[in-house]
């Protein structure tokens, strides 16, 4: 029997409107390094989706990649970049960020977020000291919506977030890897125009969330990253062949693809939870979106990995264990039925 | 009337036996970085045949993407890498190894190509500057196959280099981005067997030679660069979707077809280099592979212009301009000979 | 009145040796570059004085500066440098170590050490993932003798970090800005041969021990650092006219010099601690060596301020503040005796 | 017999002013890092000196540290500095400005000047080049006055080269190692006023102008690099005795020292020119100011050496070699005398 594949929202390929399009235009000789239609007219439909018909967007291939070129770009060399401390650019890139030279900033995080309140603490803190000067200045606020722990800011909180970052003169930059399963989101209520309103650059997650390769960083604050496609460069993360994500956000932005994708996602993921909470499973603590996490007894564990690959995400006791289920576009509803028969057998 | 396009060898999609494949495979879940069955797959034909089955393997999206990665990992931070002035990596990557604190050692190249005469003199005066250990020092010798003007080293030059680096105990490395069109080359007597075992490292492009991104980097001396897995992360340079570069390498080393691409694009080059010699076109140098440079007079250039898109090069003289047309693993037939019937007007 | 400084150890110039040394060999004109005899001598004493005959000595001007390129140049691009988090280098360097490209692991510390338990856990946990290779990973462990906070490791805990290190065959590196206050201290027992031999790479202190400026870095594990020289160069750290350092290292290293200030500075210590405690000020934590830190009520804080410079270290609480008094070669007796006769009257 | 010291103008310790200065304040205590008293009154004098009450000034340690710290505070990622080719950041600084990640931009020098027809030539192919985002922009000019080769720019030379800098928004950036040997050069038609005005940062030398260490960086456009304080911590290059470049610069700078200084070694030079000349040695190409290039056959050379240290400066042809003399601030007299004295026998 196969395996149920529920470890990740990057495990499949790209959805089948990008296959097709790749398809229909493989062999139309463009321009290369992003100069082409096909990233133009992405460009106009996500400038046009943000609601800002000014912004500079830039395509790129993968989330650390766009993490570590928006932040070298944005900042000075005496800066640093405030992060959660279970951000992605603090933990998961491999030093990805130091390499160019900024030390992350590690603010306590609340489950994957940023709190406003930790947030103004820190620079009041760093500013109240009078040796200020001789530390790290702090040169960016970088946030994850939806965080690592598939937590999600409110508008409110976000506003917050804005307004300490205006106060200090701090520009505030979003990480969106998996931004369409915020979006798609019930309980969500910041929209795709009130984030790229709110932030000065942020990126619209593709990799997971549809697209083979690909993330689109919008920029509305123009000033802050001057020859940003030099940059790109010289972080050797211009694609020759840009067509590649010029063809997959024209498509995931093109009759509300992207959002269709989400919903999916979400779906599936209601329905899991659902099953979980029915069947008495213990989440390590709960999630709006697509990232599921429960906290499952070794024994139970060892029985679920034989027809189920999930994520491991950390021991919880030494009997006990966090895992992650990830739903995402690609996860056939089929699957999900088989699990949640899976687990009535599991918690039986 | 369309033009022609003969700008780049990355001006079309992929070749169409991995768009299928990447059809077939596409709802496989499988585990993402490069750690996929797709990967290793590749990576065994490549071992194969490359003749080391001991080989690491990796794969990263594009060309200075590569070169950075691999001349930073392979690099003590005193180090420098030693490159025909021409090389792409001093002219064309906007910084991107300086960027890894790295100084690029330009020695005077010859048509593209690093003369092992040029790399003797350079070591033998490096050395014998008895303040040597104020300057930054060799590390690494880059060279490029086939170059960046097209040109190929023999085997006795590649053999030839590879004695200075022993000598020096430096290792070499060579840029294959467009290694298709050397292999399939005539003239060519160094085989991919011959370049993986005289080089401690190298890469196979993808991106120019039939993929839509990827170039392999084949490792032989792998106490050079420990832990490269991480430096990739690190350099914002790993695929969470690896399989795409898998699915690609994979399918390129089945049946020999990156030489078949290889091979169509140096047929169509010695069609058109053929037409351009009956037409007396004057050639800015001869190249035996699929970039070929003519001077062409101002005025007829901008005819020529209004039915081809070709490359700038540079200026010749006030009266004239170099320019390049490029085929590839895609450019038809039929484009080629509608070029040579607008030649023999042009020139008429 | 003038004020009683007790703000820091670098608040005067150097030991009267050294200004002499330096007045009688001012016009004697030598090479640049620390190539001259008195650094050779220097190092000779300082190889000596550790017991590492076949040792390299290298000096450079302050402690960052020897901080940043022993660290940068021991690490690869991969790797980060562990330390306590309240290593100087993870807090007071201004992203230093970062701005080489390599993250600090800051691991929690005891009252300013890296307890052997919580670096064996680091270990065990970041080898224990099994995605450790996508994380930085770690390359050399850094410590200070005494701490940031004055205190000391026993030869007993540094044997035990060592042991790890050896088990996880990384490089052992400690900072002794302050070394002279640890060899000179009735608690400790690790000599300076001990931390020689226990060390990969280690520092011995001058700018705060009775130089101007200067620190002498010594490296049994010659293999670590191939052309440090050119490192120490590249880092801007190689001063031209290295005499400077020579002659300050070979004056500190004569007739026991290094030992008689750091015996100075802690019998003033000593005294001041007594005073302190009979007067029943609070120590914050109580340490052997030359750095006293006492937590007072902000009311009779301010008093204080009258007479004296003190150094702020941290809010206590609403009501009171942590500060520390230094003491060091140069703190003259009757300064000593003033302050405390001042805390007789504050305390009253 | 001693021999007689030519090699270089960092030989000796320092002027005897600064080492009575450094006597008499020996035991006074002050903050640190530059904070001090002596540093302000320093700053003050030199502000005075370059007509520019508003200027930021900060002490560093040597000149590779002041290039590489200004360079890379100044500079944006994308950034590289244009230089002769053999200013002393392309050649001398073994790497220290690829390092901080930066492209040095060589273009061809004329005697180690860069001409300003050389620069508009090297800004008006850039960006007439329409690829020109794919490369490495120009975001300085570094020139230095005296050049590497004992060179001066004339005040004209200065202002064309400001005014190409004004026309494409170049901050010009002057590194004066040896300001003072052009100060007090007869042919030197820029005041140290003019310097300051036309760049936008330049240092004053201090090393190789009468100081043991420090150079003295002058900002006259302070939006270029804003908190340069920390950018100096974090390169490692902030002296936590920064009255030791105070108490220099103040001494310098004080009844006209650093012209003196300065007068003192051209008076030498100027005598051992005539004595070249009169004995009809070659020289390489005449310098007004304290270097001093000759021709030298190899027997004569041999024969020099038995009783002078001299610098090599580069192989000439089979049979002769250039050498450099170098006079100082601390040349004697005598020594002139003398090695005038040897000259006649060896031309003999």
């Amino acid at each position: 029997m196969e395996k149920l594949y529920f470890a990740s929202d990057y495990q499949e390929g790209m959805c089948e409107e990008i296959l097709e399009r790749l398809r229909e235009t493989n062999r139309v000789p463009v321009s290369g390094y992003g100069t082409d239609e096909y990233c133009e007219a992405a460009r106009e439909k996500i400038r046009s989706a943000c609601g800002l018909p000014d912004a500079e967007v830039f395509f790129i291939s993968g989330g650390t990649q766009a993490n570590k070129t928006v932040i070298a770009a944005a900042l000075r060399e005496y800066q640093g970049v405030i992060s959660a401390d279970t951000g992605h650019v603090n933990l998961h890139e491999a030093g990805a960020i130091e390499y160019t030279g900024h030390k992350v900033l590690a603010v306590p995080g609340d489950h994957g977020k940023l709190p406003a309140k930790a947030l103004r603490e820190y620079l009041e803190t760093f500013y109240g000291d009078a040796n200020h000067e001789h530390m790290v200045q702090p040169g960016m606020v970088y946030i994850s919506q939806p965080t690592e722990y598939g937590t999600l800011y409110s508008k409110q909180e976000l506003t917050e977030l804005r307004e300490i970052c205006d106060q200090y003169e701090l520009p505030l930059y979003a990480d969106g890897a998996r931004l369409a399963y915020a979006l798609a989101c019930e309980e969500n209520d910041v929209t795709l125009c009130d984030l790229a309103h709110l932030t000065d650059v942020f990126y619209i997650g593709g990799t997971k969330c549809g697209a083979m390769i690909g993330e689109a960083i919008v920029i509305r604050n123009k000033a802050l990253m001057p020859h940003f496609f030099t940059s790109i460069k010289q972080h050797g993360a211009l694609l020759a062949k840009g067509r590649l994500l010029g063809i997959s956000f024209g498509t995931l932005f093109t009759n509300g693809l992207y959002e269709t994708l989400g919903t999916h996602a979400l779906e599936m993921a209601a329905k899991l939870k659902q099953a979980l909470r029915e069947n008495h499973w213990k989440f390590f603590f709960e999630t709006p979106t697509n990232q599921i996490f429960v906290v499952v007894e070794n024994e139970v564990l060892k029985q679920l990995g034989e027809s189920v690959v999930y994520s491991f995400w950390e021991k919880y006791d030494d009997t006990h264990t966090v895992i992650r289920f990830a739903t995402s576009w690609a996860t056939p509803q089929e699957d999900v039925d088989q699990l949640i028969g899976l687990l009535r057998t599991l918690s039986a």
